[in-house]
């Protein structure tokens, strides 16, 4: 698909997922396509877990559900090894890294066809965080962002509205409009 | 240009940049694509500062000058407004949703043929992030992320080596592989 099709195309699927499976072929080129991101210093803390299947989300549901985890047929968790950015005066770009990671995850899920959500609030709480990079088995010095809940939706699913381009970008100084 | 085709086509470009004007209506393309990311909560708390050309690239750049802005031809300054997130108790979504618009805004200028690069290290010192911002004509309550330059590059320009799929992906649980 094409790319500016692609990005007018993504949106927020807040409701809920058909039970069509989605192809491990399509999950890895998802994946691939997160992992084609950019990172700072090239660090490449990002580490994904593809759940392809209700098995492997269940667990990760229970701790914390949600309707979109709770009936996509796949997902795609986002996680940082935290580990690899030097600690002494480094900047972390963990967060950056991940965001960049999941944009790319969200637009290749709907170029593919399927719908997506960035879904990270249920892991602020850090003691659900803990538990649920505990049942992914990844090593806690991990941090654990989001679970990206992809698959065909079922209905349309609902829109946030947006502000209008002049309301959110300037010409050559702040305000400036043509 | 196809979406997988501009994931992997899209790389960091830190060396020089041709004088090559880009057609404002190239600008608005890479820029609405930018507004068009995801936002927390769907705040929208990105905006964007289109400079089309060097009189309004020269101020910015020196504050903190690189070989990319130096020569690029057109840049966007990436900003986020920190008023519009509410203050009390709210997650503050401002570096996801400036991450998310950086990662389409560089895939959207390699979609039409540019090349572009996410430079945020020269904001990292606060004073220059203040100056900047000041010449930008933002108001102090935003903060100014990054300034991408934009345009065709001057050579091919170097590729960081990335890690393979299997260093970065597992299946189901960390470390699980297919």
């Amino acid at each position: 698909m094409d790319f500016f099709e692609v990005v007018k195309k993504r949106y927020s699927h807040k409701e809920r997922f058909l039970s069509d499976v989605v192809p491990l072929a399509d999950l890895e080129r998802i994946a691939q396509a997160g992992i084609e991101a950019p990172s700072g210093v090239n660090r490449q803390t990002v580490h994904l877990i593809i759940l392809p299947d209700r098995a492997s989300i269940d667990p990760v549901c229970a701790v914390a559900p949600t309707c979109g985890l709770e009936t996509a047929p796949a997902a795609i968790a986002i996680l940082t090894d935290s580990t690899i950015t030097p600690t002494e005066n480094a900047v972390n770009f963990e967060k950056e890294d991940y965001s960049a990671t999941m944009e790319n995850i969200l637009l290749a899920a709907t170029a593919l066809g399927y719908s997506a959500l960035w879904l990270d609030s249920p892991y602020f709480d850090l003691e659900k965080r803990k538990e649920a990079t505990a049942i992914l088995g990844a090593p806690e010095t991990f941090n654990l962002w989001a679970v990206v809940p992809i698959g065909k939706p079922d209905g349309e699913g609902s829109r946030r509205e947006k502000l209008p381009f002049s309301a959110r970008v300037s010409y050559g100084t702040y305000g400036t409009t043509m």
